[in-house]
């Protein structure tokens, strides 16, 4: 098989066949195939498309490339939740020990922040001591243990989506529907899961704005999923502002800690949000008979306390420093703080969420390259969301910060995302859509 | 700048300036950018198009990645041809004597076969001790000399394009009109010359087969060169059947010879193609009022004896064998001859070009890869061609070969790539269109 008839046929808009794109993925995995042929065939799939039988064998042939975890010696169902990523979005960090605690095992293999979103290994290396970098062993050992585990992606799972990402990073090639599926799903399939349950946000904080893109990519992960015998359920979910009170890593632990102790206060669309997606969760992992039925146990599981101790078991399991959990303030903190203050009376009417995001980047808390260090202590906590009301001088939010100077460079990227109206404004759905699987 | 964003740009179809192209040449030239983000950025170029500033900004730049020859010292104009490639076609070593014959200098810079196609170099070479690699001052010094000179492609002159096209051939991203463009339009700019005719082959045995690619082409390469200062003109010429009667570097050799002797038998659409562009660079060299004109003096000089006698001086000038062009059995011959005979009695209606281009490539006189090495000597001699009348059993062409392994395999392809129909075919037009420049 020569590799260039194979790159002119993805030009000239024709199928490839499920062994042409295994010959790619091994190829290029190996060494095989130059990254400069590879790159010029990633460009043309971005601009003709894949077709779903495409997208699929990608998928396989990328999952195909490591291990695949089997998880069947833990008894029990295996679910995971994945999200497109946005701002405060810290869900993974409750959905894992609800689901959990309700006995579905949540098997969590997540990524790091880039850009204006956040990431959940981010987010729990700032608990001190955490340990995202865990061996598959100790990953089995300790869902068999407590039910979850949350680690980072290993050098053993999808290889070939590793090597595939760092080349489209760098040549315009990621913002693919169709890539993008194959990347995630390749990812999640090997986690050795039963069923999965997809958060892909919409809005001007999500990845993708436009909710058709949204819902065209909801769509083909759902179908992937199903192609390779998963249960799939995939929510368009709201990112036009961030979600939650909390933005910046040791921030968004307090308010998941502060949220599975029972303040639910300024929580409340980060609560819906996670309800739904743990019933869907309970649902497809034969828990509940419905998801009405799941959302309720993963209340009551909140409620009781046991999501809480259940967080604390994982914390414990992977290293973490218990302390910091049951004294928040034992977290990285920052050492300033400032209030930004409302310029006029009226209605928050919006929150520019990737403005907001670069917002939180700018005082160290995220990174613009892979190799930037972050500062776990900063963020923003946010006193006013879309629609509230405000009187001129009122706080809108507060940022925390170590660094003077990047305080100033992002006072003004914080006061700009703001704006408010004299008009209340009409609430967006915090769930958009759904989209179930055919064997759902 | 970005190299990344510049990809981005251009992947969703958004205009480059000319800064920019200039900064991807210079950075891909100079090694500053990875050749896997050059293919990504070729690939969107191909697929989302390159405006007419963009290809000229490309052409401009590949241009100026090398030297430019200044060719002021040598008194007269200087205009060269062009061909995009075919079967057959040799006009190139009769065109450059004729125009510099009759007082208009011929700098041409010339390339290999490649694919079905043939190429001016290995013509050239097939004549004993013909060096068409020759440094530029050696070039210049012959050109001012004799008013005609041929080479091959030299270090100095766009040696981005160098680079561009080895990479292009290998990701699937040659079939671009503009990329073609500006990597033409480049090598000839390179020559220092006035005006350029070019000439566009369409049919079966060129690389663009449809008539409306080779007009987009050949007004892109029109537009192009005017932008640069350049009188141009290009003629759609026909390629569906091989092109005079000799195929194969020695034959064409020979067809050339006989030709420049008088003897035009056989060799009337090679002679009338020859003709035509003759008659538009006298005419673009000002040395003629008119093409017709021009055209007059062409045929007026290769009857005079005056074109072989400048033929005689190029072979000598480049240390060619005189002996072989005055006794033409002194070339390379092929030590066995086959005759394909008509399979039943009727009109020729069709030679498939490139099949039959593809026999010379499988007899050993052309090459499927850059480093293949080629037999001068081998080839094919039609006896009939298009619209002739044949009776079964009478020859339809001579195939000379040197190794039998080789013959057993290509006279399939021959065959099969002459048809014999009971109604005489529709005459094709051999110039098709004609293309001027806005200043001609």
């Amino acid at each position: 098989m020569l590799f260039v008839e194979l790159i002119r046929k993805k030009r000239d808009g024709r199928e490839l066949s499920r062994e042409e794109i295994e010959f790619i993925v091994s190829g290029y995995t190996h060494g095989e195939i130059p990254d400069y042929q590879v790159s010029a065939f990633l460009m043309a799939s971005l601009l003709r498309g894949l077709t779903r039988a495409e997208t699929a064998a990608l998928t396989g042939a990328m999952l195909a490339s490591g291990k695949v975890l089997d998880l069947s010696a833990i008894p029990g169902s295996k679910v995971d939740k994945h999200s497109t990523g946005g701002v405060g979005d810290k869900t993974s960090l409750l959905i894992a020990p609800i689901v959990a605690a309700g006995g579905v095992n949540v098997p969590m293999i997540s990524g790091r922040g880039l850009g204006h979103t956040g990431g959940t290994l981010d987010k729990l290396e700032a608990i001190p001591g955490f340990n995202v970098h865990l061996k598959l062993t100790d990953f089995r050992r300790i869902l068999s243990r407590i039910g979850c585990a949350m680690i980072g992606q290993t050098e053993d799972l999808a290889p070939a989506d590793k090597k595939f990402y760092a080349l489209r990073d760098v040549t315009g090639t990621v913002e693919s529907p169709a890539l993008i599926c194959a990347s995630i799903m390749s990812k999640k399939l090997a986690e050795g899961i039963d069923a999965l349950v997809l958060d892909v946000k919409t809005g001007s904080g999500a990845f993708m704005k436009d909710p058709n893109d949204s819902e065209f990519l909801a769509r083909l992960m759902v179908e992937t999923g199903e192609r390779m015998g998963k249960k799939m359920v995939a929510l368009i979910t709201d990112m036009d502002q961030p979600l939650g009170r909390n933005i910046g890593n040791a921030l968004e632990v307090v308010e998941c800690v502060e949220l599975l102790r029972g303040q639910f206060a300024g929580s409340e669309d980060l609560l819906e949000l996670t309800l739904e997606l743990c019933g869907w969760m309970f649902f497809l992992g034969g828990r509940t008979a419905s998801q009405d039925e799941g959302r309720a146990l993963a209340l009551e599981i909140l409620r009781s306390g046991k999501a809480l101790e259940k967080f604390r078991d994982l914390v414990r399991e992977q290293g973490g420093d218990l302390r910091s959990i049951d004294d928040l303030a034992l977290l990285p903190r920052a050492t300033h703080h400032a209030e930004i203050l409302a310029p006029a009376s009226g209605f928050v009417s919006t929150i520019e969420c990737e403005r907001m995001g670069m917002a939180g980047v700018i005082l160290g808390g995220g990174r613009l390259t892979k190799e930037d260090a972050i500062d776990p202590a900063v963020g923003i906590v946010l006193h006013k969301k879309v629609g509230d009301t405000v009187s001129a001088g009122e706080v809108l939010c507060t940022v925390h910060y170590n660094a003077v100077e990047r305080f100033a460079q992002a006072k003004p990227v914080i006061t700009a995302s703001y704006s408010i109206g004299a008009q209340k404004p009409q609430a967006r759905p915090l769930i958009q859509k759904l989209i179930q699987g055919k064997s759902v």
